[in-house]
């Protein structure tokens, strides 16, 4: 009696050997979210990870257990597939020149020094005449003690490497408060703080070819140092400062050889008082950071635009064509998860899932801890406050705050 | 000198303990393409799959290798979920209830019974009052005979159990065309061949607590019986025939239970002269086939709706509120990649992507074969023209013919 199953049988089919490899060391959600992105390409993706079961081990099947700074297991996998990629910019030069005897490592390590090492990156910046911050290489508090005194009093310290989210930066008015960085060794940045009306981030995508391909520009905001909303396109930025800032990511992209995704974040001030043709004060772009990887201010592109950045992250480190970066709709606002009040921000499914039907919700299966990442939320739409209020409304119930 | 990995690390972290857990009987493209919508809402899915490489155990980590038909493998797929869930209609009845004894099966057997047997839905359809085709249950050359004759010789010969994309339909003249049908034993379904103007789908969401969401009503064009171009929405359908269509969908959901997604094909023809209000011949849709699960008609919402029916396929069988269904843009257009001269498709990114940057391409990971459902592409946007000259044009070259 039971009716025979006539599914459509995919046995031993060999469609696995031919699919394209692309390797990425790092187990976060950047590395999950490029998974979505590979599994329509057919883009086999495999990944070294920090656990089985953490955010991108969950749902890699070729994933392997290791560290970003284990040479072994960083060369086993690029030996698997056909380029190599990164989560983060934390893996060792000496590791990435390993692999990259084994598969070409995109982006190479001569561009990802200046997005690991802050004093190299405002050096290089300066040379290209990208506009940053005022900014000393500082090793004593005599140097800081100087620095300050021509800043007014207050700058802001970082750590050249391994900061994140706010992580190893500080703002500061006595050279003291940078004793304990000093004590670790090596030189320190010291800079400006500007003034900002407002902070932006020009994301774009490059090629080996050549080829360059940038979204809209956006607005951030950040939330005791970490990313909380993203705004695309940024409000309050014409058509020629987009292009201003857009001039400059590409360039810092040609000039360093960034294959991959490319992401400037850069305060803009106002220009003290000179004001622009049309009346209004006129607005300056610094460039802050560089992050050449998928970057959190462009997870809005998962839905709000033609292609996504982690597609073309994967199409660029692949040497394929980009894909088109128009916006869908008028608007698109991302706005972060960070921590939550319930052990497990789904329990808040049934109500959000109710009230913003919308919202685009993802959750990146990590373990909830204070103010930590644990997903985002876009909206799209083509009325700002609606967007606005819908992604903040949604977020809000996912960190258990309504 | 190596610098010290800083990512975030994501150690036992419980998260995956938490997930809702929805299992999937069917290896193919339907569960691969369910498995890009249950990342981001870190949804854990498992899946019953033909083959470990198939087109969905490349890329669900949970996939056990396992019939349709064999109980065991089934009920034990169900022990491991919250829910179970099937990617197409061929799961044996006694299977399922058996399942159902371990997890709610969604859609439930009282349900896919009337999917799986056309003799069944048509008796349904009848006694909804759904418009059909004039229909006659057949056993044997003389009744096929006879219902020929009414219909002025020539009608449509279907099998009741077990046909897609073209098998087990035939258009026959003559009663001797189904003799080897009739041997098989058990009734057949003739029906009238409606002269229909086009054809669309109706799809919709349903969850057990009743509530329902349409996508608007596509247009349908099959090739040799097989799903070949959808646009949403359906050129021609305006607001009142929608308005029809979708209230015979949402009908038949409600009333056979359904829960899950289901897509309702009809035939659009021609109302026998009687004219609308408007002038224009009045057209009258007729029920053809039902789906419950994810449809190709809908695979378009994947990009050109806030929620593609897969991820409203997993909310609905999670009985979690429905997302939207607004489409982004004015137009969508989805085609079929149906088997291709390429070995592999893929071969032809740089092409494809080179002259379509807006193409989105979705490969399933599946062997060549003649006119196999291997991809699809699907372009949204304002101008329809070019979003059918697009998504065709990509969907030639991978197929191998430009």
């Amino acid at each position: 009696m039971t009716a025979k199953a006539h599914v459509q049988r995919v046995v031993g089919t060999g469609a696995e050997e031919a699919a394209p490899r692309v390797g990425v060391v790092g187990g976060g959600q950047l590395a999950r979210m490029m998974q979505e992105a590979a599994i329509p390409l057919g883009i086999q993706l495999h990944a070294l990870v920090e656990a089985a079961d953490g955010a991108s081990g969950q749902v890699i099947p070729n994933s392997q257990v290791g560290d970003a700074d284990d040479s072994a297991a960083v060369c086993a996998l690029a030996e698997r597939v056909d380029v190599l990629t990164v989560e983060h910019e934390h893996v060792p030069d000496e590791i990435l020149a390993a692999a990259g005897e084994l598969a070409p490592v995109r982006p190479g390590s001569h561009a990802l020094a200046y997005a690991q090492d802050k004093l190299l990156m405002r050096e290089k910046m300066e040379e290209l005449g990208a506009p940053v911050p005022r900014w000393w290489r500082v090793n004593s508090e005599q140097e800081i003690q100087a620095g300050l005194a021509e800043l007014g009093g207050r700058g802001v310290l970082k750590t050249p490497r391994d900061g994140y989210d706010g992580k190893g930066v500080r703002i500061i008015a006595e050279a003291s408060e940078a004793r304990d960085w000093l004590a670790d060794g090596g030189p320190l940045l010291l800079e400006e703080m500007i003034p900002f009306e407002f902070e932006v981030a020009a994301v774009l995508a490059r090629r080996p070819s050549g080829e360059v391909a940038c979204w809209p520009v956006v607005r951030t905001v950040q939330q005791q140092g970490a990313c909380f909303e993203v705004v695309a396109p940024a409000p309050g930025v014409g058509p020629e400062l987009e292009g201003q800032i857009q001039d400059i990511a590409v360039k810092i992209a040609e000039d360093l050889d960034v294959v991959g995704i490319l992401a400037v974040e850069m305060f803009v001030g106002s220009n003290g008082g000179e004001a622009s043709a049309s009346g209004a004060p006129a607005l300056q772009p610094y460039v802050n950071e560089l992050a050449m990887r998928p970057h959190n201010s462009a997870h809005w592109t998962i839905e709000g635009a033609d292609t996504s950045q982690f597609e073309q992250h994967l199409r660029a480190v692949l040497d394929l064509p980009l894909g088109s970066t128009l916006p869908l709709r008028d608007w698109s606002v991302m706005v972060n998860v960070l921590g939550s009040e319930l052990d497990d921000p789904r329990e808040a499914y049934q109500q959000v899932m109710e009230k913003y039907p919308r919202a685009k919700i993802h959750m990146y299966g990590k373990e909830v801890k204070p103010r930590r990442k644990i997903g985002h939320v876009t909206v799209v739409g083509d009325d700002l406050d609606e967007a606005l209020a819908q992604s903040h409304g949604a977020a809000a119930m996912l960190r258990g705050e309504v």
